[in-house]
């Protein structure tokens, strides 16, 4: 099984397809660049839904549907928004079998059609705020894609926001990237950076965009969810106004923030490991997998009986458990199997552990390496049965907290500081690459060149900065501004 | 408010776009005949999402998904397919500025690119049966449209699956349809008729169709949610194959049903009366609504203390509650526009109610003239707040089944039987409309005249026919067959 796998080290690119194709998260449409997501794969992507839905509802937004299609002309109103998207357009020219008087444009994102909606609903500054999110496919046509992190149709939320201040909606900008943030931490388990982007690197439209950065497992950065503040841009091109308290008439101020299928890339790529997947307990479609063991036809009944009994207890509490009853196959491919796909806690019962009245829990987290580095043991013998319930919802907990400080110490470890020079820079990121955490002073050209040398980008000017006045390694002018460049998907 | 909305008896339809608009539902987009479904419709459609996805997964069914766009080559593989749904295709022509080789389908329904999925999935009895849902928007380019009822867009979940034999798929089919109906008449509470389609009225490509038809107010019939059986057409079109047990090569047998946006328009239009909504409680984004009431500012600090308490406790039951403190608002506003708004429960609370220690319950399905006529008491005084929760929750019991059992008796009250004639047939229909239930022996050809001359379809054969044998009201001949007819949505 784990051979169907290439190694990270010897090819990181084909060991994520790899990794997609054996786990069947997902497959090849056959439409270039799309992507068909297979059950497994889809309830990653429901667990992201859940997650975010739940704190989207909490921080006082409700859901809405918008069309799919977009007039062609509502998507000129922005000049930065079209000339960031025309690019990428699908374009219905024929419906019901005649060719449109206006081509349709599929969403590329919804500020535009959002924006015309919002301009009939606000009046009075009562109409204000308004907190909408949208669950919705968007189209983007993209050239080169990768399952997850870059396709022609990808899952989405975006939230649409309109306000009466700049303060006010700069906060509603703020707080959904902590709403993001704490999903990614607390749920993906992986250690996000905050941050604001570049002018460069900003969403088309946007007066400031923030994203949330995560480092994978090769030390590339992925994007993995963004919050713009809009400023007055949208509401004034499509004159989204109303009277305030003093009777006057103010453009509105808005927001948008969108996370997408990409985070679950970015769910393979933090955790995943040679022998394939690692999932956060807290998204596993299955966090426990049962596997019966026995040689002997007369050891059957009592080892399955037993594991049933099992199964039970933790379905009762609550524990997404799946039973392998498969007659077909051996417990050691059967192991090789869900360690692939990632399960997080494994339950083995064997003869011995029915007559010991105990079972066996392996945990994916750990392995022989990890546990020789001083690690988590990889398998406790002889949890007794009457606890095992608490035992695996325990061990599911610690497995949470430690895929997170695994890729925590990963990112540490992968973060280069102290950078002096662009020759520094340079040989760092050839020789090691991971996370450059540099003073910079330098202009928009300066990131171009650099980008055009390199390859490497700035993923954020991050919020949490400690380090204080410094020297930019690339224009050699003081600045307290802190920028993280990395390569990025 | 009520004025806003014109009287059913005087305009349906208008009465229903009324409807739609005062309870800020959905609203017409930018985009002939899309809509925008706004929070308070959506929050409806959530309660189908979730009432249906539960029901699915326990019947083994998973979620996936599959691409927007299809190949219009794809379409083309079954010949009833392509004719019944090539007249409403929008297409794009158009990707990234350029023409496509191949122009893309934007899908109308997914049967095509699932179909080629799975012949890709499938090669033994082993991999069968496949089981898989998609919540999808999906695209028919119609040229009459109305909210929810029929959108040029529209919100749905299609199942698709595969099977070895004829009556696995068959038993597949049925059980959805059985899911559909229990999902209307427990969570709607609409009281949903099982059968089959005529030839005439089936899924393109199909081999038999099944329905649930609800009867609206005005006695039209809605088809709410259809179960199709398709044999090996699809599979035979797109080649899925595999090796049974006894290692010869079958072509597998497919079913797929759907659920889409109408059904909210069902829930608007099979309980609405002249006040607005009236929605089940199962279903209700706002179960109860706690209206404080006070004359004096003196009053208010008691009135509003008692009535935050009230929230409380009803939110710790896990009633879905509101707190209307809208200061600018008479109480009698409130009331007017939380009954349009359609919520089962409103909780009034006075400065005489707080000296009793006591709260109002008014229920939104009974009225003046309901309970004239021996219907429930539409407000019940004095009711003492310690046991307020409990109060509540069985009132919302009880509301659910008394919306059911009046969705009933309206709809037994306006099926006409023992029709002998045509003549009968069309002054039933004419006079009174509704259904009309009669024995059916006659052909497509005459199912086409009579909806030519009367505008009514056969909405189904029904599954529960106690008639037994009988004269066919149009050919004279025996039958055993049921046919309901009935003007449709």
């Amino acid at each position: 099984m784990a051979s169907k796998i290439t190694s990270r080290r010897e090819d990181y690119s084909r060991w994520y397809l790899d990794v997609i194709r054996e786990a069947q998260l997902a497959e090849n449409a056959p439409v270039r660049g799309c992507m068909v997501i297979k059950p497994y794969g889809y309830t990653l992507w429901e667990a992201v839904q859940s997650g975010l839905d739940r704190r989207f509802k909490e921080t006082g937004h409700v859901n809405a549907y918008f069309p799919l299609f977009i007039p062609k002309s509502f998507l000129e109103k922005e000049k930065e928004h079209v000339e960031g998207f025309s690019p990428e357009l699908a374009v219905v020219t024929i419906g019901g079998g005649e060719e449109l008087a206006e081509p349709l444009v599929v969403r590329p994102t919804s500020e535009t059609i959002i924006g015309y909606m919002y301009s009939q609903w606000v009046q009075s500054y009562r109409d204000l705020p308004i907190l909408i999110n949208q669950w919705a496919n968007v189209v983007r046509w993209e050239m080169r894609t990768r399952p997850f992190l870059r396709t022609l149709e990808f899952l989405w939320q975006e939230g649409h926001t309109a306000h009466a201040t700049a303060e006010e909606a700069l906060a509603e900008t703020l707080q959904m990237l902590d709403v993001y943030a704490d999903f990614a931490i607390r749920d993906a388990a992986i250690p996000v950076i905050k941050g604001r982007k570049s002018e460069r690197e900003k969403f088309a439209g946007a007066v400031d965009s923030y994203t949330i950065e995560a480092m994978m497992g090769n030390g590339w950065a992925l994007q993995s969810g963004t919050s713009h503040f809009l400023g007055q841009n949208f509401a004034k091109a499509f004159d989204i106004k109303f009277l305030d308290q003093n009777n006057a008439m103010q453009h509105a101020w808005t927001t948008s923030w969108g996370l997408s299928t990409r985070m679950v890339g970015a769910v393979i790529m933090a955790h995943g490991d040679d022998q394939g997947l690692r999932l956060p307990p807290v998204m596993a479609p299955i966090q426990a997998v049962i596997v019966p063991i026995y040689k002997k036809e007369e050891e059957r009944a009592a080892v399955m009986d037993f594991a049933r009994a099992v199964e039970a207890q933790l379905k009762a509490a609550g524990v997404r458990v799946h039973f392998d009853g498969r007659e077909e196959l051996t417990p050691g491919f059967k192991f090789n199997d869900w360690e692939m796909r990632g399960v997080p806690v494994r339950v083995e019962i064997g003869p011995k552990d029915v007559a010991n009245n105990a079972v066996v829990l392996a945990r994916r987290d750990s392995s022989r390496e990890i546990e020789a580095a001083g690690g988590p043991k990889a398998k406790q013998f002889g949890v007794p049965v009457e606890g095992a319930a608490a035992a695996v919802q325990a061990l599911l907990g610690e497995i949470q907290a430690s895929l997170l400080s695994q890729a925590t110490a990963h990112r540490e470890a992968n973060t280069h500081r102290g950078i002096a020079s662009y020759d520094q820079f340079k040989q760092a990121l050839e020789s090691e690459g991971g996370f450059l955490r540099v003073h910079w002073a330098g202009s928009s050209e300066d990131e171009d060149q650099i980008k055009a040398d390199t390859k490497a980008t700035i993923r954020c000017f991050p919020f949490d900065a400690p380090e204080g006045e410094g020297v930019c390694f690339y224009t050699g002018q003081r600045t307290e501004r802190i920028a993280i460049f990395a390569r990025a998907y």
